[in-house]
């Protein structure tokens, strides 16, 4: 009898063009896709809670996926698909849940961590942005805050693309410092495309000095991308956590 | 007026043949001297503090050189430094030293740490020792305090090395769990060639249950490296402190 699944996996994302298959790269699902189905030796289709651009990492990504027949020992099988997944991917869990279960419908909150370095690092090549200025993370945490206020990230997001709309609900938005790391940490309902991104590019403005808090909520209130920061490098940004209801779990 | 620096520097070990300049593969002491050369315009040598195997990394390794005259600015001169170096290798502090004084032969301690992980980790790919069987940390970290009681460590010594005595003072060893890494951290004097990771393969011995703390003491007081288990892999090793007299800097 079919049995759907949660997967938690995560992935350093340098390699690759992002979580979702395409035609000019390699992609995780697609990497993913290909172990499944050669344990399994049927065709696999994977939907993932959400997309990362090429070289964003994820701590945890959450996946569903349909198996012809429940497993028999989940363990042994995770070790398998390990075995045939690269180094820099890792699958860590299978869960499973209800028929209707959905990794992208479901997700009532999903969670981000930004790092941001000032001195090289030789340990965290390719996993944080480096800054060269001096920036007051005092005011950038300070203005960080005003996320909260607000629904409508427009100003934050990628034009032209297909969601519905721009309604963001942002829960939680600060910096703290972890030895030499400066890392935001921004959970929302959801995300838009590379809202993250901008908004860490946007609040260095306010680190380097270059945008009071006023200016700050003048740039989301715009509803107007080209108002807000340039993106902020993708090597720096992670998936870390995504939120389910505990009833969809068997 | 010629003066002498203690350089800071931290590296990644994956890419190089270890610390010390050898014929057959690229050296980090190479590197180093390659970028102080471009920068000073003269012949530079660099006495590091010990040697790093292939392999193994560096969160803190301390070397000595002598410059022509002070730097004027020295902030100014390790951030060339650090555009000149790949980066896997970054110079943090250059401190003026007393003219004798020497990064290997002034060192009064010296500290490891060894980073062993069960679960695939993409994060720490190069960066730690993964294990597959369960290890009982327990006991491996109550036999470990035995490693404080000795001091000829010659079992735990590569065979044929040049020094005049086996003998090293262990002041710190014990295994600590860091959210899913377990992380030997161990402190002497003085270390052997190989000796950490001579010591850690052994500790897995008792860890699997393969040896106990009374075969463990027989090990070292065998006096003989043949009795001791085969080394941990270089990927998990960092050296990550050594302690100087504070007289020597300026």
């Amino acid at each position: 009898m079919k049995q759907r699944y949660f997967i938690h996996l995560s992935y350093k994302g340098t390699a690759y063009h992002g979580w979702q298959i395409q035609p000019n790269g390699i992609s995780v699902q697609e990497l993913l896709m290909k172990a499944f189905s050669t344990i399994l030796r049927y065709p696999i289709d994977i939907a993932g809670a959400g997309r990362t651009d090429a070289g964003v990492h994820a701590k945890l990504m959450v996946a569903h996926i349909d198996l012809n027949e429940a497993l028999e020992d989940v363990a042994a099988f995770i070790f398998k698909l390990n075995g045939l997944l690269p180094n820099d991917i890792s699958v860590q869990k299978m869960l499973t849940v209800k028929a209707n279960a959905h990794a992208r419908f479901d997700a009532y909150s999903r969670t981000y961590d930004y790092f941001l370095i000032s001195k090289k690092n030789p340990f965290l090549q390719d996993l944080a942005a480096r800054v060269y200025n001096y920036l007051d993370f005092e005011s950038m945490n300070k203005v960080a805050k005003c996320l909260l206020e607000y629904t409508d990230f427009t100003s934050f997001s990628k034009s032209n693309t297909a969601v519905k709309t721009n309604n963001c609900t942002v829960t939680q938005a600060q910096w703290v410092k972890h030895d030499d790391v400066w890392v935001f940490t921004i959970q929302a309902n959801r995300f838009l495309r590379n809202m993250v991104r901008a908004i860490v590019g946007t609040l260095l403005q306010v680190g380097r000095g270059q945008m009071t808090e006023e200016e700050f909520r003048a740039v989301i209130e715009a509803k107007d991308r080209t108002k807000a920061g340039t993106s902020a490098p993708a090597e720096g940004l992670y998936l870390v956590n995504i939120d389910y209801p505990s009833e969809l779990f068997l």
